[in-house]
């Protein structure tokens, strides 16, 4: 590939009825510009030919102020190459000067901003999330996806694009996409829908977001699972949303728990197959409790199905929306477990006469999702690689859990209680009050151990302390040492692990 | 690329413990799924031995039922390819049958949907906007995008793709990405910007989104422009604010009326360098009389900079962003116009003390953008193809609007008033009041022509008809004979256009 020298034009402010020579306006423009660094040191410039034509005058002030600029070290020529900001100025030392002076000089008067942004808990990693390795949480097993598949695929779209492909999409995304996807979640998820109700969306939450906007006022009450996944709790809190704790016990969430706290709430948040982050599965009874509170409060369910592609052991499990006679569910899925986070493609099903609505505030929201890598997936999954992917990765994850559970209970005997181990690709564990799981969390991380501690997750006092334990991208053989690693990490004085026999069992009741 | 047979694995509920026989209800599971149509009429079934194994059973109750539902003729087997759902199976007639008794099974009880749904007018395309071809808005050249270079530079992302590009992504953007945008926004757009204010969406419009969620509450009140952008309107009455037309004259927003109208609004939308839909560029006095508003009252501009790269006759014109010693303003722009709308990639430059709140917003709302194309995107500016491109089209469009302001001077004489010819790739003429400009694109539509009346885009009574005319798709040789067509169609008798004589001459005030 060339790299030819193309370097934008600056903004040079041209007064031809200004008594100054047109020289001496180039001259200071660049000048001015270049002291403040809006011009960064070894930036190329224009050539003086390219200059003029643009600024639609002679080619001789040009000529002018570049022999001035040069001569005073503030453009440097490399041979061949053309004419650059000097690559000697001093940078650093007043880059942060400027910064003071010039982009943080923040007025007086207010700086109001929304309630929502008041009520958004600030965006931080959090010390156990930082990096990858053992026992990271929602991180599939990245160096298993076929990427030269995948590759051939963009490849492939990215040598004959279409017209269409080019342009704005529709709103609910790409046709095709559409039709596979809900041959999909027809068969291998049990969820009752056509193309038509499916919207292409940029993950799970933003699919949770839409849903909100479209169904939520500032003020209703919402069902959440306590514990529950802290992202969607987040988009619940800036949306205005009274956040309504509903304790998850071994059969999921309990319904009955939440009609004696909020009975006429207007939407609960739930995540069926696999709760994050205990991963149990919700009970067939629960689920038609569920369903039946949504029928006669006038209420609605959105299922979060973020990872329920795999599961051990047992059948799959059918969706709750699939057992919904009266379209109260809104299901979401997502590609970023079973494919790749990066590729930011997820979907909603809407029930038939909310479709209007969610389209509308899609639109507003960000007109249509973007066109290459909806085709590259509508093939992927047309071709069977989808489905081959599925079934490799179900085996892989499968023998990681196995390990991982074999390795746990060796190691900690009866320690610790492994739940939700069925689906996914985490399970947790919990363990005796005594231990403070975000204390261990943040010195595991200093040992390149990744465990979400699970009372973060708690909304209020937490039930249980532990940990969420990733085994997606957690090779086999990794596994037994990790666990052994954790351990030894947990096995301090303070923590007493010799006490094995005293301490009372934990569970899920 | 092979087309491997690797079809979905249906649920089937195997329960061991019921007294029916596992052929039967592998049998029984398979017949429902067809005659509810959640199987495909030719879809392809797995191999009896994949199911088996799947569902952890011996293969010959899965052989016993797959003969059994090939007797019956709801399966078939094709040689050498597999077994399939039967493609002869009645599939339209009781499709739509199917639709009204599961799918669209409403039931009793209220849907209640947000106040923002309610609000929020329905998607739907006008009859100027579902093609493409003379006079189409805000479509760019497509056929002139340099696609091969785009094509080489996708395929060498994605055949070598590096560990980071497959998990989640920084929420802010790719930091490569925004240091070349960095860059072109300080040395082109005169906007003061450090890479770390720059955040990357997916659009305008997400970015407008953003911002709303950011700054604005329910109640408060926003200037708009009049006429103005309806997307940006839309999503601003879904927020719940109050929304406060300011019109828009020969030198852009009308700050006095504004102040007049609602001093203390939260916010002013304004597009300075090439107003939506006018065209019109905003004064300079207008600029430094809208920011000292700000910085008195304590509020927020947007500065929606959509399609400024390209001015014509004068020198580029600084960014209202650049003149704001207050960080007041949070500027706006995309690629959607200079590239193509379904890269879907567009950038907010926030000031530096809301960054932090940008961010929390953007992480609840989507996470973080996808990674290839921001990749991609980054390699297309730091090798100089964006420029490059930026100066070809600029010629290339600045002929096609001399050619379509000399064809409508020749054919509509006095009769249309030009405006915002000065910059980016649509124009507007104004017409006597006496034309209907939503009644003749609605005419023009049906011949093909697609023009965008004017009068929609005001909130109150329109102060001009009109049209906005796009150059951007439009090649120098069809405009002539579009403009012609155009004339013969407003020259029924009902228009009258004869009467050109005794028509005052309209004018942007």
């Amino acid at each position: 590939m060339r790299k030819a020298a193309s370097p934008f034009i600056p903004l040079i402010p041209i007064n031809r009825k200004s008594g100054r020579p047109l020289h001496r306006q180039i001259y200071e423009a660049f000048r001015s510009t270049i002291v403040e660094h809006n011009l960064n040191c070894g930036q190329q410039l224009p050539s003086t030919r390219t200059l003029a034509s643009e600024l639609g005058i002679s080619r001789i002030p040009v000529l002018n102020a570049y022999a001035q600029l040069l001569a005073e070290g503030y453009f440097e020529t490399r041979a061949g190459a053309g004419t650059f900001v000097s690559s000697s100025l001093p940078d650093r030392a007043t880059r942060s000067e400027r910064r003071e002076t010039s982009s943080i000089k923040i007025a007086s008067g207010p700086r109001r901003i929304s309630r929502a942004s008041v009520l958004l808990p600030p965006y931080k990693r959090a010390p156990w999330s930082r990096r990858h390795g053992a026992f990271s949480a929602g991180q599939p097993a990245l160096g298993e996806f076929p990427l030269k598949v995948w590759a051939n695929l963009v490849v492939r779209h990215a040598r004959k694009p279409v017209a269409r492909s080019l342009g704005y999409g529709d709103p609910m995304g790409l046709k095709e996409l559409r039709e596979v996807i809900a041959v999909y979640l027809r068969t291998a998820r049990g969820v009752r829908c056509d193309s038509q109700q499916i919207m292409i969306v940029s993950g799970s939450q933003q699919a949770l977001d839409l849903s909100a906007r479209a169904l939520l006022n500032v003020g209703n009450s919402v069902w959440v699972e306590e514990p529950g996944y802290w992202l969607a709790r987040h988009m619940l809190t800036a949306a205005g949303c009274r956040i309504v704790p509903v304790p998850v016990d071994a059969e999921g969430l309990n319904v009955e728990a939440g009609i004696k706290e909020c009975g006429n709430a207007r939407l609960a948040l739930v995540a069926p197959s696999h709760q994050y982050p205990l991963g149990v599965t919700m009970s067939a009874s629960r689920r038609l409790q569920l369903l039946q509170w949504a029928r006669e409060a006038g209420g609605w369910i959105i299922e979060d199905d973020y990872d329920s592609e795999y599961r051990y052991e047992s059948n799959p499990i059918a969706s709750l929306q699939g057992l919904d006679d009266s379209c109260r569910v809104i299901y979401i899925g997502t590609f970023s477990k079973v494919l790749f986070p990066s590729l930011r493609i997820g979907y909603v099903v809407v029930p038939l006469d909310l479709v209007d609505h969610f389209l509308a505030m899609r639109h507003a929201m960000d007109v249509s999702p973007p066109y290459l890598y909806q085709a590259v997936l509508t093939d992927f999954i047309a071709e069977g690689h989808f489905a081959r992917h599925i079934r490799r990765m179900r085996v892989l994850y499968s023998e990681r859990r196995n390990i991982l559970v074999r390795s746990l209970e060796r190691e900690f005997r009866s320690l610790w209680q492994v739940v939700g181990d069925k689906a996914g690709m985490h399970l947790a564990v919990s363990m005796p009050e005594r231990f403070d799981d975000r204390e261990i969390a943040m010195r595991a991380a200093r040992e390149s151990l990744w465990l979400w501690p699970l009372s973060p997750s708690y909304m209020g006092k937490p039930a249980h302390h532990g940990f969420i334990l990733g085994f997606g991208s957690t090779t086999a053989a990794e596994i037994p040492g990790a666990v052994h690693h954790l351990l030894t990490l947990m096995d301090t004085p303070r923590n007493a692990i010799s006490a094995t026999g005293t301490a009372t069992r934990p569970g899920i009741q």
